[in-house]
């Protein structure tokens, strides 16, 4: 039985509310269960010195935390001078992964930064922010198309992740803290829309894992990832 | 004629949403009408080292804005590894407002520490924070007396901020960033639910202003402030 | 009786010795009592660059205090990596100060960045700061017109500073260390030479203080500041 | 047919030596091919902070290249003032791998920590550091056993990592340079000595890969594994 | 013929002026013609953590100059960020030579920081640092003296350092900047007043020196040196 | 007796490997005993902001130390985010060092950077690199003869360096460890080939020494670099 009762192939409840933010050309504050991040993607009209002159645009995404986001409150970032590895881990992921479904020729030379803050954590915070980092991206490219800055497919496919892990022996879907912080074992994956694999970050916290176990966990991510995405077509209607 | 259509002497729509943090002590959305501004207090059971062995406490603040809170987006603090001049004055200032109705020998050797993070950002959020700080600030006060942490008065007043500046050649109450961003004198007062004036800062940003006009700007402070304290106390009933 | 011996009304002894620096277009050596500020106004034909190309000149300020000028050592801020908030609050106002005498439109494409550096502490160091950072900046502007730089007139009007409080219960003029350490009620003035408002910055350090003191306060400052703007007129001749 | 010439599911000739440190309780050269890394493991008789009095030990790692490892001078990390988030992320990995499989009970109040610097890269710098600091941290804990410092088993198992990637649409053993930096996808694996995953990290660098390919990239890595766990238990004879 | 018009072993005006600072235990304001340092020695009755508990005390030393104190205004290190590799370099020299001539068991678990800080540069700041540093230091151990804070000579002799070089052929006494920035050869030397060396840095900043130049340079010293031991021995009378 | 029964004017082993990097344009692993640097020579077609458009070069230096190069562990600089004032001392002489014999203005607009990084360390680092750092320096320019990117001598002599010091009252040749951290005397010498001298470096660690015992050291130093430079002879035949 897990904390939450869910079934073992149960996500928590997910919203993804839209236009959030006055500001930013796209945003979205996404929430699995208490897990709850907000996600704006801003435009600029010019790219990274590395890539002037190419005819191609560049996504990031950078990634933080309130410091009571968490249990116990967590020193500000910005106070202590540097990020953690940690975050420069997640958004590095959460970059790439955008970046899969970006036809980053057609984006022309300009950046987008999605800026995932994550308001309340409760496990989950880098899968929730890909999956909302998404729609702020579509939105912004919307933004830019309504404007006639972007011609072409930009936004190839969707992008999805969840996080599935072995509780207490069995493989379970979209682990909230309760659970990942025991978990024998906890992977990652990014899946497109039409089910490509873009990312997969399995690890062994306790006991090494089979491959067969990995198979059920890849299984179980398939089968979630196929909902977030409904959800995200769902909220952009 | 303000840009916002408000009368010279009138509040944006304010609103204090407590409880809304699944982990802090005390929490609080306070919203001057487009700007947002997230308050979680914090308790920790140890003072800072130069306070140690004085059976008294501490409250301190600390201030972050998101990097797209802004019309702009503007860089991270935590990426460009260290805060910003005017981020350091603000939090300051926030610690300091709150201390002045505190009892910090009534607190024990305990720390509070509010965060104040702008969500949204529409001009005043340094008023706004102070405004929701109290309202974590107290709503923690109360956690820790329903766990018999403290005895006695641990809060002495209620405390409130509220910035006015000459718009046009007028005095007006509660700038928004369209009208900070041309007022000729910008003034942000901290008052207590008494009406004792805790902090004042007025800054001539164009020609220098007069006693006269400062003195209506006051006027309007303690009009606004009387505003806010009566909407705290709404707020915790 | 103030530990000075000082009437309420009553400045230490000011001092306004220019041309102190072999190198710096302008200098001085201000003295508040104790209170040594090393002032240097440097020239640099470039403007930051937010400023380029718009045919106006920028007038900043840094601020730095000597290891050793409290009387117990500090630790180095170079050393320690980062300038402390107090430092940059500082800077920032001196800054502004001298910016609102300043045209920057006749200054021409031009930077001057004033130095302030403390010697010497015994309070009031911001106030000293921005009164010799006055007389710096002048003659830096003088050794401009002299070798035709600038044309028409780039300062419009003196500015000058000065701390008031409220100590053992009443309102004094020009803090010395051991009243602005145990003063209930700490406020800086800056004025222009015509009496204009250029900053207030009032602070309870213990109870809030009333709308009555703070007038008594504003009324000390004023009688101060002239007399500096009279030493500032001397200092020149 | 790869740019090396090697068939599909050939390591690159891999050697490692051991004992190369005069100072450090355990070292060895690492070579998968032209990438070289030095990983040395260090004994310290105390824990991190957060682990003290707990009975248990802790091993950590560390990871460095020399500015011109690469084709291309980096810039020096120790001069930039930070490590970038991909050291950050690769330090992490060699630690969390090692971790699983020391018994951190058995290794008492102790802590040692694994130094990889690559002397020189031609792609898979992470997977040769995992697989040469599995011989440096076994020859600290034999070190660690002739002084009777640990008692009983601290090593569970063997430990090693092997890229994968589809190059040209072909699935390949231990990608060099040439081969990673057109590869459609990469995928680092992470093995035990008996065929447990620890971890597995898969990325696709252009398009999505399937999970048909995905499994093919895991056979092949468990051949290679397999061998490389060979080569430790000959290096350690 | 020297820029200056002084004659080849001719030191410029050097005066060394006692109690300068309100605070410090000792100072020590001194000039070698246009260079002035202000010395101040602080004491604090602790010692670095790794010299806790032996008994022995620690001298140390810090050096920076004023932005301005140079002809072209340099950034302020405080504000960069970090100390650059010559202010170390400076800095680490200066307390070498003075631990030289102190007994650090004599002076008890204390430490004394000798802080030099350039007011005005015009060449050999590092060896009018030393010379004015002995003062303060030799001031801050009779303060401890008076305070029966220390027993027995913790002070062993004079130190003193002055500069010498080849300057278009000739070798002379005392650099100024105008000699510096075009001398063949630069070098430092730190002598005690009994003549012993403590340190010796040559540089050929063009073509490389003799044996027998350097001779004539050490020569130079060895009579500059005697005459600043003579002004140290006045100034302290 | 030395610890390592050498003559009071022998070196130790010697080796000067070239060619040991495969990306460097030229590298060099230098022995001094067990003190081991790895020294490359890296090619950048720019030169530094200070320098552009004055048809002249620049030689630079980068000095670094793995962490367990030394017999106690230290903290990785790029972690602690910081080179030590140790590490730019020295790398500012390797740097001046090399200049010293380089035609800048025949290098063209070209810079290139020798790293020296310390795999295993036993006394006498900053010696070794720059021995090693003339051999990688001058397969360097080699490499750019070749390429006709140089015309004319570029490099103008050989430069080596040596420590000498005063152990157990003896003057003694190339200290190591043992011998470095007792002496009392420790001085650096840098010479040309041709017996020029480019940089002395004299610390009395003890007491002070005279110029007689300097004399020896000196002495002894221009015999130790007559044969570093002979073996820099063999090792570029």
């Amino acid at each position: 039985m897990r904390p939450s009762k869910r079934a073992a192939d149960e996500l928590r409840a997910v919203t993804l509310e839209r236009g959030v933010s006055k500001h930013a050309e796209g945003s979205c504050l996404v929430k699995f269960g208490d897990t709850h991040v907000l996600c704006t993607a801003s435009l600029e009209e010019r790219v990274p010195p590395w890539l002037r002159g190419q005819n191609r645009g560049w996504v990031t995404a950078e990634y933080g935390m309130l410091p009571r986001a968490t249990g116990d409150r967590m020193r500000r970032e910005a106070s202590a001078g540097k990020q953690s590895g940690r975050t420069q881990e997640i958004q590095r992921l959460i970059g790439r992964s955008l970046r899969a479904v970006v036809n980053l020729e057609a984006l022309g030379e300009n950046q987008i930064t999605v800026d995932c803050d994550v308001i309340q954590a409760d496990g989950g915070t880098r899968t929730a922010s890909i999956t909302g980092a998404w729609v702020a991206l579509r939105d912004c490219i919307e933004w830019m198309k309504a404007r006639d800055m972007v011609s072409g497919e930009v936004l190839k496919d969707h992008i999805a992740a969840i996080s599935c892990g072995i509780y207490e022996g069995a493989p379970v879907l979209d682990l909230d803290y309760a659970e990942d912080s025991t978990a024998e074992t906890d992977a990652n994956f990014v899946l497109t829309g039409s089910g490509g694999i873009v990312e997969i970050q399995g690890t062994a916290e306790g006991a090494p894992f089979s491959e067969e176990e990995f198979g059920k966990l890849m299984g179980l991510a398939k089968l979630g990832i196929g909902k977030l995405v409904d959800l995200q077509k769902m909220a952009i209607l």
